[in-house]
Parts: C-alpha cells; structure tokens; sequence
C-alpha cells in the first residue's frame, strides 16, 4: 500500500509515462516485498512555468527530473528505504532512460491505522 | 485543519466532484469535530495514461477509485481515523455512489506546529 | 531539500506564479538555511470546481487562497517553522502581493533517510 505520485515536466509520451509506473512498481515488489498488484499510484505533468528543479546537493539535474513522493508504512526500515531508492534509480534508467541526477524521492512514513484502502475499514490498524 | 487532496480519473461531472467534497467536509465535522467551514480541499483529474490502481488487499476497485490524501493534527486517534474512514466511505457511497471499493484513504499526521492557516502565524503552536 | 508543491486557483498569470517560486525559495534560504538552489518545488492549477477554501479559524479567506504543503527533515525546530512562517508571509505579500490570509501552509517532517535527491542515494541518511 505505498501510494505514490510521481512529478514530471510535460510532453514526454505514454510509453515513457508507464515506464516510470512500471519501474516503481517492480521496485517496491522487489524491495518491500508489496504483494502483488499493490499499484496506486497518480501523476502529474508540468509546464515549465509550474514546475522548478535547483542543482543542489551536487546534482547535475536536468528539466527531465522526476518526483516522487512515496507515502509507505512507518515500519519500513532505513535498509528497506535505501534499496528501494538504489533499484528504483536502477530501473528508471533502463526504461524510461532516465539519468540517476534526475529522480529524486522523497517518502513519507504513515501509521498503520492511517490506511483505508476501501470500504471504509482501517485494514492494518 | 485537515487538508485534502483527491485524486480520481478525468471525466466525471461537477456535480460528482462536488459532492466528494461536501461527504468529506461533512465526514470531518461529524468524526473530527472539525470547526464549521474548516474545507481546505483540492482536486486533481487524470487521464488514464497517469493514473494507476491495482487490486491487493483483495479490494475489487475499478476505474472510478478515489485517492484521498488528508493531512491532520498527529494528536487524531486511531478511533478517530477509524470513525473518519468508515464515514467518508458511508457518505461518498450515498452521494455522488461510489463503491465502497473504490474510496482510498490514507492520513498523514502533522505537529501543531506544523500548520500556518494565515496571516504567517503558526496558530496551534 | 524541502519539496514543496502548491495549489491556487487556475488563472494567475505565469510572472505571479514564478513570484511565488522566488519568495519561497528567499523563506528557505533566510529561514531554514538551505544551500544554494535548493529549489524543488511544483504547482497546480486548479478549476474553480476542484478548489475549496472555507474561513475557519476566523481568517477572510479569498479566491487568491494559496496552498503551501512542504516536506522537510523532522529535525526542523518549531522556531524555524515559525520563522519560515513569517517570512513567507511576508514576501508573497511583496510579490505577487498575496494577501496574509490567503497564505496557508502545511509542514510534513520526513527523517533524513527518507530522501534520496538524485542518482539512487540516501544522501543524508
């Protein structure tokens, strides 16, 4: 149940878009264990004038940046949290070809009483 | 002061993303106690290509699923949080009719600190 | 390494949009002491219908409203908080001339190894 909403520049093509889907959702089944089909995920394309990247921390970035922002169980581990970042970067770069200087996560740690993920109940409380 | 962001597919009427609106408020004012007017909601609408939803946890969602991101004061409960989901679910089946399947929700707890509702005061600290 | 995104109104025109941008990123700078172009920030627009803002908390709220939601490290003091609170304030009054009561901002703390700012690392971890 991680869910997930990716930021990105306007005008790259559906094939590109669903790679980056498809790579996100490889990687949390290979480093969080997420049972299968654990996708919830939305995205966003911005115009250049609503969208701002900086090269801080030594990052060559470049205006094809991509944010992810990742809300997981405040269980996950740092360990976990790494993997997750080393192999989605990995991923990313076999397709859609992305550069490792342009994606950038962050994750966001909620309870397990935090989650309905339907019918009203709070399944992991 | 809870602040939400829902995210859902493109293509349904004004009348239906009102209504998700007015089952939330209304959710918050009976299960949180929410001060009247206390609605700071926004909503975003996409295409199917940036918009992805699976079926773990054994939940049957369909295209109509709703993603409801609230962030909360951290001092909420879980009965709270539990009362909120089953309500928002009650609500949001009756009007606009969405399956109970479909409404997704996860909270995210923020320090009194943490809010500015205004004037750049730091109001709950 | 705050992230920002934030959500107004459909219609201000691109120079208005940037000035939000540029008083942020000065609130960082003086206020949390961010290095140099740490700028990681996106914006959406949203119809009149998929935008509401309600005066709770005895704040006059306008259509202008602005909605500021920040991720930072969880080692942000309370103090900076209310510093960067002001500022913000502050500035987007000078330009693009938002009004005090239509600034409301939101703060969610993440731990440093929840940030991975480019090429697959957890940089602060």
């Amino acid at each position: 149940m991680p869910i997930i909403h990716i930021s990105l520049r306007a005008g790259k093509p559906e094939a590109y878009r669903q790679a980056i889907f498809d790579g996100l959702y490889r990687a949390m089944r290979e480093t969080l264990n997420v049972p299968e089909d654990d996708q919830f995920m939305t995205m966003s394309e911005h115009d250049a004038a609503n969208f701002r990247s900086g090269t801080a921390y030594g990052v060559a970035r470049s205006a094809d940046v991509v944010y992810i922002r990742m809300t997981v169980f405040n269980t996950r581990t740092p360990e976990q949290k790494k993997a997750l970042f080393k192999r989605t970067a990995e991923l990313l770069g076999k397709s859609p070809g992305i550069r490792p200087e342009d994606v950038f996560i962050v994750v966001l740690d909620a309870a397990k009483e935090n989650w309905s993920v339907g019918h009203g109940l709070a399944q992991f409380a």
